[in-house]
């Protein structure tokens, strides 16, 4: 399959990299809204300028859509399936219905085949709790983040006044974990499943109380939670905070039998170095059943729901059953 | 959906209840070989003679067979496949493949379709197999089960002169556990992954130190193992033994990166209290799928590979969407 990259921030680079450990798919290029002059590939491979990729449309399998959910994604998802097969990892939950609505309409139009929201979360803790609700309809799902850096509210930090730099960690509360997992099914305040953990460098001279207080009094992103504030120098930042790791837990728990005597819990868990590169990874073996599903005959727009997992592996049906089943 | 059970043992009797949680189900009633006035039901749902079942046909969506893989599956799937959809749970990993065809010969001639090796292992454990896989196609795949009851490994203890009653439990090693997830790739060997925990209500005057030594040196099931064996009252037997939990883990750990650079966890866990129950709740889910996917027109044997995940829930796809996504 031949894939190509529409964006080229962390993610493209995920999967610029992650194509490479797949040795039926091939990269045949980059597009990009900046001057292709200015940006260097991880691998060398073609960049091209993002205008101008109407003229490849019989060159590519699957585009995969690297933009951001809250202003690229709605308008280029539904764009580009008039063109192509697409991929997008779209994120912002609550959009979802109106977004599907208008990639399905142009993809439809255009018999092209479209997945929006792959990755991990939408993606595998979604079919986590889509698998684990319909196994135990008697029971409770409940899905922690972290310990892992939250680029939003990183973002959110750094616009602070005296803010230079800024990470912001979402941990889980251990004790809210072991709960769920006894199958207690608790009830859980947003302050009671996740803390927040700010790592900050101040401008020279900054106010650090008012920096802390105003991070702490935010509403949406901090208010609801229990925040602790680290102040460090640049050189701590570099060396301790380069990474974006992140990861989590989908579990739940749910009772069988006549009377609900016996107790179940199904857990799906991440750990992972890279949350560009893992979210990479999902979506280049999505995009490989989206396009053995569009050589069958489908299109419009699809979700992680509709796609079959054997679709997702190189390896045969055969293979599959004779090794993995 | 209307459902019907073939064969009435613990996972039959699994079946009948899990389907009472599912409130698009309904139960038509249970098959059995054995005379049907001397089975009673847990619900009361009506009993009928297996060989009477031709006369039913169109008054069941699927069928879930409940019988054992060793010999009654391999000859009931195919045969009942050619007058109903069926679901079963074959587990016998390594007879996959020859099963597989049997059934889809008889499934595509009827114009029915069939899902084999529904459950946990073969079944959830596959697809996670299947889906880590395929996300971090450099990596390594582990399996672990337990803590819980092998039903085979208790019966082979069963069968040892001067044994009246056994339950073997397969525990996994913590320390493999720790060193898989932890990412280093180790080779482990069958020893190093399990150990095997039995109990062992003897005969009055048996001759224990022969049967401990008979268990540790079972060819196949017990000579790669490191055994414990621990002689119990058959009081002890009925009161710490009764259940049937079991359960284990999923882990795949990879790398992604330009060079490899970062790794990954992916862990899938099950805590059951009741193998059956469980494996009957997830079958009552495929079943449902298996009864969409008919509608749609399509034949033949499937696995649980082939199935997505949203036909899985009771849920409609927009509510799937807006809810789980």
């Amino acid at each position: 399959m031949k894939l190509a990259i529409y964006g080229y921030g962390n993610l493209g680079k995920g999967v610029e990299c992650a194509i490479r450990q797949n040795p039926d798919a091939q990269l045949f290029g980059v597009f990009t809204r900046r001057d292709p002059d200015k940006v260097k590939t991880l691998t060398g491979v073609s960049v091209y300028p993002a205008d101008q990729i109407g003229k490849y449309k019989d060159e590519i399998d699957v585009l995969i859509i690297c933009g951001g959910s809250a202003t690229d994604l709605p308008a280029m998802t539904p764009m580009l399936a008039k063109d192509f097969n697409v991929v997008d990892s779209f994120d912002t939950h609550a959009k979802i219905p109106s977004h599907f609505a208008n990639v399905d309409a142009a993809a439809k139009e255009s018999g092209h085949i479209a997945l929006i929201s792959a990755g991990w979360d939408p993606g595998m803790f979604s079919l986590n709790r889509c698998y684990a609700s319909s196994i135990l309809p008697e029971g409770n799902d409940y899905t922690f983040w972290g310990r892992g850096v939250s680029q939003g509210h990183s973002d959110a930090v750094r616009r602070i006044a005296g803010v230079k730099d800024a990470r912001q960690y979402t941990v889980p509360v251990p004790s809210a974990l072991e709960q769920v997992r006894a199958g207690t099914n608790p009830t859980l305040t947003t302050r009671e499943k996740h803390t927040r953990e700010c790592y900050v460098v101040a401008e020279d001279g900054a106010d650090l109380a008012r920096i802390e207080h105003e991070i702490k009094t935010m509403p949406n992103y901090f208010d609801e939670y229990d925040t602790t504030v680290h102040f460090i120098s640049e050189a701590e930042m570099k060396r301790d905070h380069g990474e974006l790791p992140h990861g989590g837990f989908v579990i739940r728990t749910g009772k069988t039998g006549l009377n609900g005597e016996h107790s179940h819990v199904i857990e799906y868990s991440l750990k992972l170095d890279s949350n560009p590169e893992f979210t990479a990874s999902a979506i280049v073996a999505f995009a490989r059943a989206i396009c053995r599903m569009h050589a069958r005959g489908d299109n419009g727009c699809k979700t992680v729901f509709d796609i079959a997992p054997g679709d997702l592996s190189p390896l045969s049906p055969e293979e599959l059953r004779a090794r993995m089943l």
